[in-house]
C-alpha cells in the first residue's frame, strides 16, 4: 500500500533530516518492545540498564557504518553501506562517539525511562551534537564558529551582558581557540558599528577579562554570510579587514554584474511573492543581500515565508549563476546573499591557516537543506544544531566537560 | 513497501487530527497539478481561478461527505461513507460551509497562488474554523466559550487591558449571547479573587461599557473544567453559583472517596515521573486537581511533558473509574483536573437552557485527541481551534462580518 | 510528513496483516545495521550467529507481549502492552514459541545470511507457522481442519492420488486425531456424491491403509464453510451426518426467510456488478449459497474480483442481519454462503466434545481480514497460514518432526 | 509521523514503479470522494460520467507535464516541473494521450464504476500502455521488439503454433514493420537452432502466410540481450547475421579479458549465494552469460531470487567495469549477461537505419528498476509493460484499431 499516495513527497524532502530519521526508526524499536506499559516508573536497575544497552548497541552499529563510510569516501570510493541505507548521507569530518554520548547525556534524556515517548528528533540530535562535541574535545579544535540569530540570543535581539554564553565563548578564547560570529546580517560599513552595537555586552565582556591581547583578537565576526570580515582590536573594538587578505581567490573573480543580477532576480521574486501572497512587507536591498522585512509588528504566515523562500531559490538556481548565494528563511524575514556559510567557514579556514575541517565547529539552529542558512556550513566543519541560546550554552559546557585535564 | 515500519504507529495516533490530515492529503492532488513552477507569481487570473475551482470542488464533496454522516448519524446508523474514510470521526453538530470560507479566506490563505507549499494542516484548520463560524453566524448562536491561556492570552499571562479580543468579547455579549471562560485553573476560593484579578482587563472594560445589566450577566467564568462557577455582578464583579443550581445531577453523586482516590493514583504517577525523568517540578494539590508546574525558570522538555500526561492517564484508564477526570499537557506543567470540559459545557447548557450543542461554540487552542483539554468539548459543542490570541480575534471578526445585516 | 496522503487508508486496512507487518518493521533493524554490503556471504559463523541473535532477542519480547496478552485477556482485561501496539490484535489461543521456530527454520529462510532482502512478510508468516506447530507438537493436538483450494491441493483441482500431502493426512489419523477437509464449496446432495468425486485419491488411500477403523472415521468433510458434514465411513466413503447431532444449537433457529434475503441480497450485489463492471460470468444459486463463476478460459480482473466482494460484503453489513454470512474472493469466482468457518471449527469441536481451541488447528491459505474464509477460523482454533499445497505437506513435516518420541 | 520509519527504504526504491505509483496517487483523489458507498452499482449515468470527467481531468494536466518535461529535456534543461514531482522519472519519446486511452479502456477498466477498489497499479500500467500505443498507431512505427518468456508466451515454455499473439506478429509484418524477439535466452550456436525450435510456431505460421519476402525478412531475433542476431530467412528460417554487420562500433571494442572478470565475479557471487542460502540449482556458464537453473521441480523462494540478483549486482557494480552487463532474475532463475536490451535496441536501430527511439516500440515484462531487464530499454525506444501473453494481445489489437483507415 502506502507511499504511493504522497504525491508531493519530492518537494518537501528538504524538510526533513533523513539520517537523524533513520536512527530515529532504528532506535524505536527497542524502545516498542518495551512501550505502552503504565506503573513502571519505579522499573527496576537491570531493566532499565537493559533497554539502555539496546539502545547502544544500535548506536554502536551507526558508529562503524560512519566510520567505513569516513574510510571509503576517504578511499574515493562512491559506495558505502550508509549511503545505501541513507542516499542522501554527506561527508563526516570526524568519527561520531555515539554510545559515549548516549551514556553521558541519559540523565538529561532518559530515554530509557519513558514508556510512551519513543526517542526524538531532538534526543537523536542531542545525541548527535553531544558525540561531535565529545570528540572534538579529545582532539585538537581550532575554531568555533557561531551562528546568530537563535543561537547565540534570542531572534532579532542584541548579544547583551546577561547572556550566560558570553562566558563560553570567552572559555573558549582562553584556549586560543578562535571564535567567530558567523552571521547573515550584513552591515557592509567598514566601521562595523552596527555589530558592535548588536554584540556589546559581548565585547564590554572581553574587554574586562584578563584574556590575552593575543587571545582577544581571536575574535572575529564575519557578516553576510561570508562579505564582512572584522577582528577584535583591544583597543578599538571591532576592526574591518580587506577582504583582499582574507577571501578565497576564486571569490575574488566573482562577476559584479552577476552579482547584481541575482540580487534583481531575487528582488524581483520577492516582490512577486509580496504581491501574490498580501505579504505586509518591505524590500531592504543592500550590497550583497536583498530580502524582505514585515511590517512593525506583522508575524508572517509559515506558508507565506516557506512559498517566498522556494521561489527565490528556484527562479535562481533555473539561472545557472556562477556565483554562489544563499536564499533562507529566517523566521519572520527572507533574504537572499551573494556567497554562503560554507565558503564563509573556508574564509576562516585559509585566514587562520587551519588545515582541515576536523579542528572546527560551526554552532548553528539551521540545518534542513532548503532555506537554512547553516546546513552549507556542514561541508566545511563538523557542526552542532542547536534549537535555543541556552542549549547552545549545555553543549559548551559538555564540550568544556570532557576536555582533557590540564593542570 | 512502507507502512510497516511505522511500529509504534498504534502508540502515536492520538498526535493527529485525522480528519484534517484527510482533507489535507485531498487538496494536495490539484496542489501538485500545477506545482513546483517558480516565476508564475503573475499567473493569469484564469489559472488561479481554476486551482481555486478544484480546491473547491473537494471541499464542496467534503460538505457533502458531512451533510450525509450527519443525516445517518441522526437515523442511529453505524456506517456512514465519511466513517469509512475516516474511521475516528465523531460527531459533527452542523453542515459545514467550507466552500464560501475557502473563498472567503483565500486572501489571507492565497492557496491558489502558492506552488511550492501545499495546502497545510494549518491552512485546514482555517477553513474548518472558517466555515463553522459562517453556519453560526447565519444561524442562532446562544453561547460562546472560550478555553484562557493561548485562546485568550499569552500562555501564564493574565487578560490585559490593551488585550484586542476584549472588545469582541463585549460585542458577543451586546448581542445577547452568554460568554464563558471555560479554563483549567482552579481556584476553589468563593471569592473569585484569582479570577477577578487574572481578568481585570476584561471586567473592568464590561463595567465601562453600556451594555445592559443582563447582559453583563452573561459572562461567566467556569474554572477547573467544571467545577466552580462564577456568574458576573454589575456590583460585585464576579460572583460564586452554588454547584446545586448549575451542575449535572450526575456529577452531584459523585463518590468523594473516588475523587480521592483519582487524585491519588494521578499523584503518584507525577511524582513517580518527577523521580524517574529528573523533572525540576513541584507537585501541586488541590481540592479537585493536583498536578505540577516547574521551578522558576525552567523550560521542561517536550518528551518529558508528553511521557508524564500519558503515563497518568493511561494509569487512570486502567482504574476504570466511573468519575471523569481530564490529564492535560499545559504547555509547560501537567494538570489532572476532576471533570472535563465536556461536561463543562453540558452544565452551562443545563444552566443557560440551551436546547442543542448546534447553539454553542468553545474556542479553544488544544485538540488533539490525548493530553489536551479542549478536544472533550467536541462532544458537546461545535468547536473552533485557534493557535494563538489574535487568531481568536481574527476568527471573531469574521463571525460578526457575516451576522445578517440588522438595521 | 507522509501518511496524511493515504487518503483511503482506511477502505484497504483489511489487505494488510497488521501483526505480521509489525514484526516485520521490528525485524527490519538487526537486518539493516547489517544490510547493503556485498561480498560477505562468506561470511563469519560468528557475525552470521550474532545477527541470528538479535532476530531471536526481539521475537523473544515478542514471545512475552504474547503471553502477557494471554493473561490479561483470560483476566478480561481490555488493555494489553501488545493491544496498544497492535490494536487489531485479537485472541491467541497458546504461546508461540517463535525463538525456537526460528532456529529450527533459519536453514530454510537463511536470514541472518541475507544483506538485501530484508525479513519479508513470508518469512515471518512461516515463523508464526512454525511456532504454532511447534508448540501444539508438545501439547495434545485432537483435531486439524483443512481449507481445500490452494490449501490441500492447486486451485479448482480434484485432491489427486499422487499428491504428498495424503500420506500426511493418513499420518495424522494414525495418531487419532480428527482430519477435517474444511471446505467453502457446498453440494447439498445427502449421497456425498461430488466430495467423493472431488476427494478420491485421498479416499482412495484411507481405503487402502491398516489404520483402524476408529481412526479412519475420524476424517470428515464439511463443506459450505458450515452447512453439510459427511464421516468417512469404511464401507460407503462419505456418510451424510444429520445436521440435527453436530449443528449448534444457535444455527438451528436460524430463520429461513432471512436466509433467502441474505442471498437475495447478495445475489443483486453480484448482478449488479456482474453488469457494472462488464464481467463474463454466471450467477450460480445453491440451498445456502450464491455466488458467480467466469465463463469457460475467462481470467478476471483482481480488480473485478476485490470490487465485487467489498460490494456485496458491505451491502449485507448495512443490513444487520443476525444470520452470519461469508462473502469471499475464491480467486476467479466470488461466493456469499450462509454461515461461516469459525462456525464451521466450533460445530466440530461440540460434535467431537472437544474442550479448547487450544487444542484444534485450521490450515488455510486465505486469512486477510477482508474478502477471505479462512480468517473467521481464527476466533475459534489455532491456525497456520500457507500459500500453497507444498508449504502444508513442509508445515505437517515440521509438526511431525516435533512430536516426542513415541516408542 | 510516519516515514521515519522506513528504515531500509534506500535498498527497496527499485522495487517500485514511482511514476505509476505516484499517477494512482493522484487518481485516488477522486475515487475516495465517490468511495466506500455500496449499492450504488446501478449509479445514474451522470454521477458516473462526472467521476470518469474527474479522471479525466487529472490525467489532461499529467500529459501537459509530460509535454512540457520531453520540450524541456530537449532544450538540454535540467529542470521539469515532472521532474520535481516524481525525481527518478527518466525520458519520454512521445507524448502519451492518456485522456483518450482513459475513455478507450473504461469498458475494460471500470474505474469509474468501482466504489472500494481505487484506480490500481494494474489500471495505471495498462491506460499508460494504451496511451503508449495510440500514440504510434497514430505515428509512424517502424520496429517492435518484444521479450520472449510471459510476454509472448508462458515462461519456460516454448511458441506454440495455436498462440494468438502469431497472428498479431504477422499482421505487423503485414505492414512492413520490423519485429525482434529481443531476448535474454542466449544460444551461440550460429546453426540458431534452438531458437528454431523455440519459436517454430512462429516460423512455421510466418512461412504459411502470403507476406512478401521483404515482409517475412523483417523477422528478427536478437538472443543474449544484444549478443546473438539472426534474420529470418525464407528458404532456411532464422540466419545468423555477422556481428560486424549489425553491432554498434562501441560494443566491437570490448576487451576479452574483461568480459571474462565480469562472468567471473557473477559466478564466484551466484556459486556464494547458492552456498549461503541452501539454493538448490546449477550454475550453466555461457560465452556471454552466467546464471543458475534450479534442480528438477524446485521452486525458488522470492527472498533467494531476490538476494542473489542484488548480491551479483552490486558486487560487480563496485568493480567499475566499463563493459555493460544485466544481472536479472528470471522468475526461477538468475542470470547475469554481457550488454543489455538498450544496447540491443540501439544495435537493432542502427541495423535498420530507423533514425529516432520513437519509431520504436519493445514490449516486455520485466520493468522494475533492478534485476528487471526490460528496463534499460526504456533508454532507446517506446515501451509498453505487459503481465502476460494474453495482455500483449490484447494491446496489440488496442494498436490495429487505431491504426489510420487505408483502404
Amino acid at each position: 500500500m502506502a507511499s504511493r499516495y504522497r504525491v508531493e513527497y519530492a518537494l518537501k524532502q528538504h524538510r526533513k533530516d533523513n539520517f537523524i530519521e533513520w536512527i530515529k526508526g532504528l532506535l524505536a524499536v527497542p524502545f516498542v518492545l518495551q512501550a505502552g506499559k503504565p506503573s513502571q516508573k519505579e522499573i527496576t536497575k537491570e531493566k532499565e540498564q537493559e533497554t539502555l544497552e539496546r539502545y547502544a548497541r544500535i548506536l554502536k552499529d551507526v558508529e562503524h557504518l560512519i566510520e567505513s563510510h569516513i574510510e571509503q569516501t576517504a578511499k574515493g570510493q562512491q559506495y558505502s553501506q550508509l549511503k545505501m541505507l541513507v542516499p542522501t548521507i554527506t561527508s563526516f569530518w570526524t568519527p561520531l562517539p555515539l554510545v559515549e554520548a548516549l551514556y553521558d547525556l541519559e540523565p538529561k534524556l532518559c530515554l530509557a525511562k519513558r514508556s510512551f515517548v519513543a526517542p526524538s528528533f531532538n534526543d537523536v540530535r542531542t545525541i548527535l551534537g553531544g558525540a561531535q562535541l565529545r570528540y572534538l574535545a579529545q582532539n585538537c579544535l581550532e575554531m568555533v564558529s557561531f551562528d546568530g540569530d537563535v543561537t547565540l540570543y534570542e531572534d532579532g535581539q542584541p548579544l547583551l551582558p546577561d547572556n550566560p554564553v558570553i562566558s563560553r565563548l570567552v572559555q573558549l578564547l582562553s584556549k586560543d581557540i578562535y571564535v567567530v560570529i558567523l552571521t547573515a546580517a550584513g552591515y557592509p560599513s567598514r566601521s562595523g558599528k552596527e555589530y558592535m552595537d548588536r554584540f556589546s555586552g559581548l565585547l564590554q565582556a572581553i574587554e574586562d577579562t584578563d584574556l590575552t591581547d593575543d587571545q582577544k583578537r581571536r575574535l572575529h565576526v564575519l557578516g553576510g554570510e561570508s562579505n564582512y570580515l572584522f577582528e577584535y582590536n583591544p583597543l578599538h573594538g571591532l576592526q574591518w579587514i580587506e577582504s583582499e587578505s582574507w577571501m578565497l581567490p576564486i571569490m575574488k573573480t566573482w562577476p559584479a554584474d552577476e552579482i547584481s543580477e541575482i540580487l534583481d532576480s531575487a528582488e524581483t521574486a520577492l516582490r512577486s511573492c509580496i504581491n501574490a501572497l498580501n505579504i505586509d512587507a518591505r524590500i531592504i536591498r543592500k550590497e550583497r543581500s536583498v530580502g524582505f522585512v514585515p511590517s512593525l509588528g506583522q508575524r508572517l504566515r509559515r506558508e507565506q515565508l516557506e512559498e517566498t523562500v522556494l521561489e527565490v531559490q528556484t527562479t535562481l538556481q533555473l539561472r545557472d549563476f556562477s556565483v554562489p548565494f544563499t536564499a533562507f528563511n529566517g523566521g519572520n524575514d527572507i533574504w537572499c546573499d551573494i556567497g554562503d556559510k560554507k565558503l564563509g567557514v573556508r574564509c576562516l579556514q585559509y585566514f587562520f591557516a587551519i588545515s582541515h575541517p576536523s579542528k572546527c565547529l560551526h554552532v548553528g539552529d539551521q540545518f534542513l537543506s532548503a532555506g537554512n542558512n547553516d546546513y552549507k556550513a556542514r561541508s566545511a566543519a563538523t557542526t552542532v544544531w542547536v534549537s535555543s541560546p541556552s542549549e547552545t550554552v549545555e553543549f559548551l559546557d559538555y564540550y568544556f566537560s570532557h576536555l582533557p585535564y590540564q593542570p
